[in-house]
């Protein structure tokens, strides 16, 4: 078993684009560090995972519901199970925290050539 | 509702002798920021709740089942349900995340008086 390790062994997963996560899973929760680029978005979605997560440096403005705030570090959100929410990242970037509650199977289908394929042309 | 609040703003509740935790909760998982301090001692136990967590900033030294390490920033447990584990704080003291699924319904019973009344005498 190798259940006490350094985040810097753990490969990053591609997510989406500009969102990387180093991930560590558990039987019945995914605790994901995200690395998320410069300004971008994480588009409006929602899933059955309940979710809870923490700045921990830069800045995000994110929503939940119909909840928005800008949050740093230390500001935190709860997600329950299929509410929609969207981030937008600062300019600086930022390193979140992202809990999931049951883990993210499907993150495990990701193709990370899809993730990484530019936007145009596909 | 509250989905988006600041640490800060998260009144630190004291769960033993030298070990308080600002506390999100939801209906699958418990995330704490927890503080512990210069050369504390989680003393070994274990529980239910799965726990998955990493260090934020300082030092701790973590026993989990039979493996033990030396984690800084980054590092990084997993701790299936009912598997013993202990801890030793760096002199710095430390803050951890750590995160518990099914949450640790159990912690609203902590008595705040009785947690910082002293060793001796009783």
């Amino acid at each position: 078993m190798n259940n006490l390790q350094d985040l810097e062994t753990v490969g990053p997963k591609p997510i989406w684009e500009g969102v990387t996560a180093r991930i560590v899973e558990g039987d019945r929760i995914t605790m994901a560090v995200v690395e998320l680029s410069p300004g971008g978005v994480v588009p409006e979605h929602g899933h059955e995972n309940e979710q809870i997560g923490l700045v921990i440096q830069g800045r995000v403005t994110f929503t939940v519901g119909e909840e928005t705030r800008q949050l740093g570090p230390g500001g935190t959100w709860r997600i329950p199970s299929n509410t929609p929410h969207r981030v937008t990242v600062g300019e600086d970037g930022a390193v979140v925290l992202d809990i999931f509650s049951p883990p993210r199977s499907d993150w495990q289908q990701i193709d990370p050539e899809a993730v990484r394929r530019p936007l145009w042309p596909r």
